[in-house]
């Protein structure tokens, strides 16, 4: 049996399947203190240890996140907001309760694996996911390896050109204006007034300055990364017009740069939504551990007087 | 014997050696239209070939160059401004010259390359590697490997914030005011009037506004790639004083966004000037070569009859 594990800032998603699109058991708990919450997701994993046995664990875990193998503090949360996680092991606990090997990536690195596998990227090597929602983070795949250097990408926190008629201060504690500041759900709500979903007859001025600074992130992405497609998810790509608006401001600003790159081009897709829907975290998690199955030899099951409390 | 190839905008440097520190021959030729400059490179190419035998060619090219080994035009200049060269054939020539294996990667990879393994960034596995002159370019070595996803990166033209007293309009003939528009060489020049080396009264304050440009490039590259070093090469960065006025204002723009990074600390050396001068790309391309002729047998030597013209 696969599990796949996507922690969240308000929610823990377990997964359990025989692959990355068989999954037979969800539970969702509470992202509550780092005690209660591991002893929910541990139990989860200890009860498919023993009820089928484990071949590999997949984490897609909110950040910042040491991915350093050879760190002391790998599979630590680092200098996170959320203050009670700071310093916690999400990778030991894990890894004691199934006795099978785990891998971990951050939440949307594993979104960008479950589409790239799976969803809006099956057949391509490079693709980046970005998520814009409470906050914007980016994951990426490139030439088939999950992206990171010597820690993950912080691409909320890029620093945007501000759309003229945007005179909004942003809500980034640390920067105020960068693209979190202007473009999270929570900053969308704060300089209209109103949440996303309520914007009436602001929505068109809403969506071309929301759309002004995803253009961005999109042309950062492309000229730095180069990938074949980038999705775009989070809550608040449900705004009814926006990818539209982001695709077609994001080919006037890179003006003819790339030639005839396909996000110089507003009809193709290479800006699209997650083919997975909200799953796509869950799905990557799952596609982790599929890999990690597939690379080692076969766990032997549990003897059955094994300590597996 | 290794062959490196570093081709650039007005000349194009043949190195020939034992080993990347091992240089025994170099040549320079102009770089003209393309039968003529390749000409004088195959001929370099063919005399090694037959004095000593050839285990591998690297090639540090100008870009925009098409790096897919699946592509029909692999190897090949893409929509270059370099009229004459678009569409010309780099690798072709170069390899049916030699005889042996040849990489390509751009000239700035080259240069990542060249200063990871033998310079700025000796022990590290994720290196940045920007340059500043005639244009602005970076290539990064990531998790060892060259980074590219379907195409190399073009950081050139990534958006900035202008800084609040630049009133100048920019130089790049497609956006005016991107990254190369306002902080290439020829752009200084355009906006002061006369040449970086020859600011006098006005360094102060030229060295202020380019620092606020290159600081964000060197944020979007820590918040996407996360390397461990950035590399500062070109012309520009000869300016007195910029390389630190780049380290103070990038650590002030991250304001604490990565806690303790060390770019975040203008006193570290995260952000460097090339360990290898401008030899960079010279020495990334033997090193690709090296790695070449690493991973294959030997090759024979040519026979006294073949035709080596």
């Amino acid at each position: 049996m696969l599990v796949g594990i996507e922690t969240g800032g308000t929610k823990i998603v377990c997964s359990a399947g025989t692959s990355p699109t068989d999954v037979v058991d969800v539970r969702t708990f509470p992202t509550e203190d780092p005690g209660t919450t591991l002893a929910a997701v541990t139990g989860f994993v200890a009860r498919w240890r023993r009820e089928a046995g484990i071949e590999g664990v997949g984490i897609g875990s909110f950040g910042p996140v040491d991915l350093d193998p050879l760190s002391t503090t790998y599979g630590h949360i680092l200098q996170s907001p959320k203050l009670a996680w700071r310093g916690a092991d999400v990778v030991g606990p894990i890894a004691d309760a199934a006795g099978a090997p785990v891998a971990i990536e951050t939440d949307v690195t594993a979104a960008a694996i479950g589409e790239l596998r799976w969803g809006a990227g099956q057949g391509l090597t490079d693709l980046a996911y970005a998520t814009v929602g409470t906050g914007v983070g980016v994951g990426a795949v490139v030439q088939s390896r999950p992206l990171h250097g010597t820690a993950h990408p912080e691409a909320g926190h890029l620093i945007v050109r501000r759309h003229p008629e945007d005179t909004f201060g942003g809500v980034c504690p640390l920067h105020g204006d960068c693209l979190e500041g202007l473009a999270s759900g929570p900053s969308v709500t704060a300089r209209w007034g109103r949440p996303g979903t309520e914007l009436g007859d602001l929505l068109d001025r809403a969506v071309e300055i929301e759309a002004s600074y995803l253009a961005q992130l999109v042309c950062t992405l492309v000229y730095v990364l180069s990938p074949a497609r980038i999705v775009l998810g989070g809550g608040v790509l449900g705004t009814p017009g926006l990818l539209d608006a982001v695709r077609v401001q994001a080919a006037a600003l890179l003006g003819g740069a790339l030639g005839a790159h396909p996000a110089s081009d507003p009809a193709s897709d290479f800006l699209s939504l997650p083919g997975l829907g909200g799953r796509a975290g869950a799905v990557g998690a799952l596609t982790m551990a599929a890999d990690l199955a597939a690379s080692r030899p076969a766990p032997a099951a549990p003897s059955m007087n094994e300590d597996l409390s």
